[in-house]
């Protein structure tokens, strides 16, 4: 049985518990990391780190560990439940006070959980392959940089993609994509430029992303951050999307309409093996 | 200490808890309803239930109760929390599953949840004196029709008005006003007509407002269900907000400015005292 961390504890995975008054649960009023772990070590675990502080500040809302606590607990689960390959997961919640939709004046102790996913995220039949992919409209809240848990949306839009017969779903603001259901989106045009919609409050400002924009540019791949279109993304030479579970994944269709020959392309290819090389170079 | 109830138990508030594997937790992907109660008993449960029910159905959720079945819950707790004035809140989430944002193929148990907060609804401070709101962007997911737990940007949002000395929020989309943090927005007009906006996708479709409209067009005063604007509010002769705890609640300034002659206007005073009389003899 996996063990679970809960607000100081390491417990087994069915006595990890939060009240029903937190605050998570009551008014999605708490943010989360996901962690990967490639061969027992962890992806860019400062990046992840900034940005649930970035989370935790818009949100006006405390972690009350250092990162080299949260380093600790990381690794004491990846240990204790023998995590080669997967993810760790890390949520803040504002904690627990009777329901109001009011934060509470007084300082509450914030809810802290993390527990470990086995995941194949190498060798990943869909990152062979390629994703199928819809499009949808984004309905989501306006403030997708903070990362919250106010993740229904992305949840009902995927499973639906999944109920015809694809794999995710891009969302589209205003004629232009915006991100995956839990990854950035990318296309390569037909000159050859990857395009990616720049940060702003629409997009999730993935820690994927910005290594794989690095990785880009030290390829001297040209690149452009700016919103596109469906009509571009469909008529793209290939496209592809970025997450820490998902790494580099290929999109091989969009709205049923095949992108490129239909098989991953090869800037795709060429980011998720150099990003591949040098996360794991650089897992601590 | 207050009994709370879970998935079948009555349990003190201090031990009732949830996974954190909870859906509700991790996703957001739970639903809820606020029903009041007075004297002991509870007011338009019938429409909450229509409701709830409405919403897990947008959402492929089940609720494994009847409606007879959740009644009893509700009179029990109501009971054994000696509660004469309040609420009861009612939360279903998908269950409890490992982390996936697809939703889980099996059918998962749904997660029930309720408990009571005494309050007092009817001899309320700011129901005498009216709110003070701001208006503020409306940065919500767009399916504000379904009743779920994505309430971080409403909490947020009446927090921020709360530190700038304000009561509450309104929201406004494309320049006009949607609804507030938790209640159904209007405004009488120089020429005496109550203006709320038509249900739609962007407002929860409240219990309190179906009452209240009803209680407006029974009085045959004039009412108008179509948007308006910020400035048309600022210049109303009333403006005032609805919903099951803060009932028929006068709004006496919007963004500083005052409305009419700042104190609680007749309509919303008139509409008040019917709504209560009419709750109250029909409460069950």
């Amino acid at each position: 049985m996996r063990t679970v961390y809960v607000n100081g504890k390491y417990l087994p995975e069915n006595e990890a518990t939060v009240s029903v008054f937190d605050r998570g649960f009551l008014f999605a009023d708490a943010v989360y990391e996901v962690t990967a772990v490639f061969d027992g070590r962890l992806v860019d675990f400062h990046g992840h780190m900034t940005r649930l502080r970035r989370s935790l500040s818009e949100l006006q809302m405390e972690l009350p560990a250092s990162d080299a606590e949260i380093l600790a607990i990381h690794r004491e689960l990846v240990r204790v439940n023998n995590v080669t390959e997967g993810i760790v997961y890390t949520q803040v919640s504002r904690g627990s006070a009777d329901r109001d939709f009011l934060f509470p004046d007084v300082g509450l102790t914030s809810t802290v959980v993390l527990f470990t996913q086995h995941k194949n995220l190498i060798d990943n039949p869909t990152g062979r392959r390629g994703l199928h992919v819809i499009t949808v409209p984004d309905q989501r809240w306006r403030r997708c940089d903070i990362k919250t848990v106010q993740l229904l949306y992305s949840s009902l839009a995927k499973t639906r993609a999944k109920q015809q017969g694809a794999d995710d779903v891009w969302m589209v603001l205003d004629g232009f994509v915006t991100e995956g259901s839990s990854n950035n989106a990318y296309i390569v045009n037909q000159d050859g430029t990857i395009v990616t919609r720049e940060l702003s409050n629409d997009i999730l400002h993935g820690i994927t992303r910005h290594a794989v924009v690095r990785c880009a540019r030290n390829l001297q791949m040209p690149l452009a951050e700016r919103p596109f279109t469906v009509d571009e993304a469909r008529s793209a030479r290939e496209a592809f999307s970025t997450s820490a579970t998902g790494l580099v994944s290929p999109v091989t269709s969009i709205d049923g309409v095949t992108i490129g020959d239909g098989k991953p392309g090869p800037v795709a290819t060429r980011l998720r093996d150099i990003y591949l090389e040098s996360s794991r170079a650089n897992a601590i």
